[in-house]
């Protein structure tokens, strides 16, 4: 049996033991974290044991129609230590955020993640950078549990497998992604349901928002750069928080042809958050390096202070470039 | 045996036999009827056949990409009749357009389909209401078949699956359907390459009109209804093709609320064609009934004439009301 396999089964046997246990998310929870510790929870409660589901930060509202998510808890309701602790999604002990604290006071650490370079700590860590979602090593662990997956457990993971792979359009989704989802399905859950809740119930703020950002569209003569921005004021007069704002990128970089799509977000008066998008080939990171920022080869990031009409047209200057290095 | 799955061998039989063969999708050619057209018709290929794969419409730009797309043919190259005729994810006759004349002058007429409740035709008839997908239906009839799947079948039918199921999100998705997917997964195609190409390469005219046309985004004081509208003088100022305003409907209806969503499309003047898309429960074809058109449940459209917002109005006043009747 594979090293990695046997982990499984001594994540099992700890859980198995402990009398209370403690999951949690990253700070800035999304679906796969938070379907990851509502599946987990809700077993390990059928099971009998204690359970405290917590999260560094509230529940996104669009998440608050998973199954059990009220039940989960910023504050930690006031507990002092638990038998086990379980950071789920979660393997930079800092992204734990407020609960980083019962790292100290849990018998046992349990690390179930799925990100690739990650921190090893804990006294059980079990890192899969193969999987798409943490959503799926819980899958393999629940198979281990002495409790049958429910359709709300799999509607939690199903949520977790979805959310992670970007609707099984990311690279990180393999053929057991797939496989793994169809026993999820064959468990009774209302899938179009489920994606309708996600992904058809966005605010209207955010599609004004989007509707006024897409008039600044604009696109580089060889078509390869498009960028958009949004000013201060126009944010307040839509009434729109950051979170209305995020996504926008995606449009410019679907447009046929562009390579490296660019968002200006005005943080305050002439200082702009920049946001780098590639599609294909460009490295992303390399260019936000160039004007003191990084991020990822496909999504990078960083602040540009003076005019924005400058700004753009600076990083204009150093985008045409790294793309024409890239061909070179 | 169930008489269907006798109805599989009878199909691959009939085509080992052939000696020509040709493969037609419908009007209007969408990911389905191509890449499962482009799948079966390689297969037959490397089978020796000679094969004649059509279309009664050209191959839209955003599917060119599809390994063998080049090779399918509008005007039937001449060919006066074939062994055997393969009407693919297309039960309606009419909807084989130009190529119609074909039933008549084919040895055996094969018909391959999922759409349920459609025409029975052919010599052999095999329907897969159950399946999302024609894709589905050539991915087992070519396991088969004498030829092994090929990165650039799979490649193809993954495609007819992903756009016959919005990315697994339609409630036509099934655990075999992701099952299937897996398989072709495992084939070695570059799934996420292939979900930008389809999904993250559209026209720059395309990303105009949906700016432009979320500035005329409205919603009902109860926020159920929400709808847009374009006027085509601005469809002459940006350029703009019917194709380009294809799917704008789908941002109304993905706000918080919304059930009902509408999109009044002025073709002349004074003249709308207004498309209606409910999301969860709404009968938008008895809805549009009411003013001449019709559809199905949650798709519907009809044509509607006279002053925008006279029109909007009737319109508003009639979906409130059949929104309040299907609460009581």
């Amino acid at each position: 049996m594979p090293e990695r396999s046997k982990l499984y089964f001594t994540v099992a046997e700890t859980l198995r033991r402990a009398r209370n246990i403690a999951l949690c998310g990253h700070v800035m929870p999304d679906g796969d974290c938070l379907g990851s510790v509502l599946a987990l929870g809700r077993a390990l409660k059928i099971m009998g044991k204690e359970v405290l589901m917590l999260s560094p930060d509230p529940v996104p509202e669009m998440y608050a129609f998973l199954p059990g998510a009220s039940e989960i808890t910023v504050t930690g309701n006031g507990y002092k230590a638990v038998d086990v602790f379980v950071s789920v999604d979660c393997s930079v002990p800092d992204r734990l955020g407020c609960h980083h604290s019962f790292l100290e006071r849990a018998g046992r650490v349990i690390v179930l993640d799925h990100h690739a370079g990650a921190t090893v700590f804990g006294h059980i860590y079990l890192n899969e950078p193969g999987y798409a979602a943490a959503g799926e090593m819980v899958y393999e662990l629940l198979r281990l549990l002495p409790v049958s997956l429910d359709p709300e457990m799999a509607a939690c993971l199903y949520v977790a497998i979805i959310t992670d792979t970007g609707s099984f359009r990311y690279d990180n989704t393999g053929p057991q992604t797939h496989i793994r989802v169809a026993e999820l399905i064959k468990l009774g859950i209302d899938a179009a349901r489920i994606n309708k809740l996600l992904y058809e119930e966005k605010s209207l703020v955010s599609m004004k928002v989007l509707g006024r950002v897409l008039q600044s569209l604009r696109i580089s003569d060889c078509g390869r750069v498009a960028w958009m921005s949004v000013r201060q004021d126009t944010l307040r007069e839509l009434n729109a928080r950051n979170e209305h704002v995020d996504g926008v990128i995606n449009y410019p970089r679907a447009i046929k042809g562009v390579e490296l799509a660019l968002f200006y977000r005005e943080i305050e008066a002439n200082k702009y958050k920049v946001s780098l998008r590639s599609k294909y080939f460009l490295d992303v990171n390399k260019l936000a390096a160039q004007f003191g920022g990084g991020g990822h080869q496909r999504a990078a990031g960083c602040i540009m202070e003076g005019d924005l009409a400058e700004i753009q047209r600076r990083m204009l200057e150093a985008a045409l470039t790294a793309l024409k290095d890239e061909h070179t």
